[in-house]
């Protein structure tokens, strides 16, 4: 009888919507991203002499420290403001797509880690909106993993991933970051 | 026959649970918000006379700046900590519902641009609990979206977008910011 | 007839559908975290004298404050750069599990109150990864509520809230805060 042969389907239906109610406190991972980015953005820290060039400056400094050098040693102490390029590819030249705007800070005394809390704020054709980051960023690992708290515009209500990598360094004037995003939770 | 009736509508029922499913990957815009809330918050900031009212002081500053006055051009590089009241209406003198407290950053050079990152504490007879917020503040245009990345008490677990406008200023020691609140992810 | 008793039970099956979807912007309250953590960490200032053990440094201050001090009163407008070892017990000397670091700040200057931005980042045999947090933490209340705003590793996604208690200080050098830490979104 065809009732009966529905009962199982009706349990495995069931069994879907229980699990899709019972991960309102427990996820589980999801197969693959629904978006994936890539940007470089560059880095130019302000020493007292570069000021026309320099998108990033030292607001706040440990009693060692002063506002036109890193702190030694590892910086630790020194907390940045910026407001850097975003570009597409690794050319600080290119025509940038947006800017990374927000704070880093130093926080080891014995090896280099910053700790970022920034924004990423998009206004090309592609991309009109924001996308909100904070973590920890252990410079010497190969790549670090970061959260994407938020979004706004294209990005509402985004959450994800940001794996950072250091693409290029020169002394501690210029850096360069890959940033490979990961969004896991897109509502656009 | 009664049970052949039921194959579509079991069928929808099992679409509905697929596409609740795929939502742990990927999102679809909600209709509307589950809470809406507006606020008015009022910055008074410290000019280094006005310590008795002021609500906010410049902590950090470039080489350049210093505690008692806005850098010059555009702010850029002072980073004020502050705990401002907020009002339910635009009158600074208005019973205060709650405080916001947290840190906002100037970031450009070229205009003027703020990073924010701060908590609404509620202490009132109709919210208790907090909202934390993160996100960037390009001040000339008329609204600005951050993220709402999280919440405590009433507000356990939400998420959502807050639009900034801002609603006065006088110079650079008061400023009043609308902020108009909306979740998308409500808990409680 | 079987096909009759089957659609209250269909019934059942779309409101719990329903009731999922619906959440895409109105979560309930679920019964229990998907996890529990608790934590010690432990703030030592640096004030002057202390660098050797200090692990916390002053990197911004008001105009009246300065980077060997806290601000009177009420340590307002000092802003604290962090790199804190975080260990399983109330004992400073055990075996770190993972560092604290981060940011936080003191926001009133009519009792204590201080705004908190940071990463708790775990290197064991038991955790790899990190979990972010923000949020304002009222000192005098005997609990404060943050927010968990991500997490990476094993704390993929993470989304939770954390419960700081005082658990110790000495004068304004060290303190101990004990980090109750439950998710309510787990995706891994």
């Amino acid at each position: 009888m065809a009732a009966k042969a529905l009962i199982p389907a009706l349990f495995f239906c069931f069994l879907f919507s229980i699990s899709t109610i019972s991960h309102s406190y427990r996820f589980y991972p999801p197969v693959k991203p629904c978006k994936e980015l890539v940007f470089f953005f560059h880095d130019i820290l302000y020493k007292g002499y570069n000021r026309d060039n320099a998108t990033a400056a030292i607001v706040g400094a440990p009693d060692w420290g002063n506002k036109t050098a890193v702190a030694s040693p590892f910086n630790f102490g020194d907390l940045v403001v910026f407001d850097d390029p975003i570009t597409l590819d690794n050319n600080l030249h290119s025509p940038p797509v947006g800017r990374a705007q927000g704070m880093y800070l130093y926080d080891q005394q014995a090896t280099y880690s910053a700790w970022l809390s920034f924004s990423l704020v998009f206004n090309s054709t592609e991309h009109k909106g924001s996308l909100n980051f904070a973590g920890a960023d252990p410079l010497l690992n190969k790549t670090r993993d970061i959260s994407v708290i938020g979004g706004t515009g294209d990005f509402f209500m985004a959450r994800g991933i940001a794996t950072l990598s250091t693409d290029a360094f020169e002394g501690d004037v210029y850096f360069r970051l890959r940033v490979d995003i990961k969004l896991y939770e897109c509502w656009k």
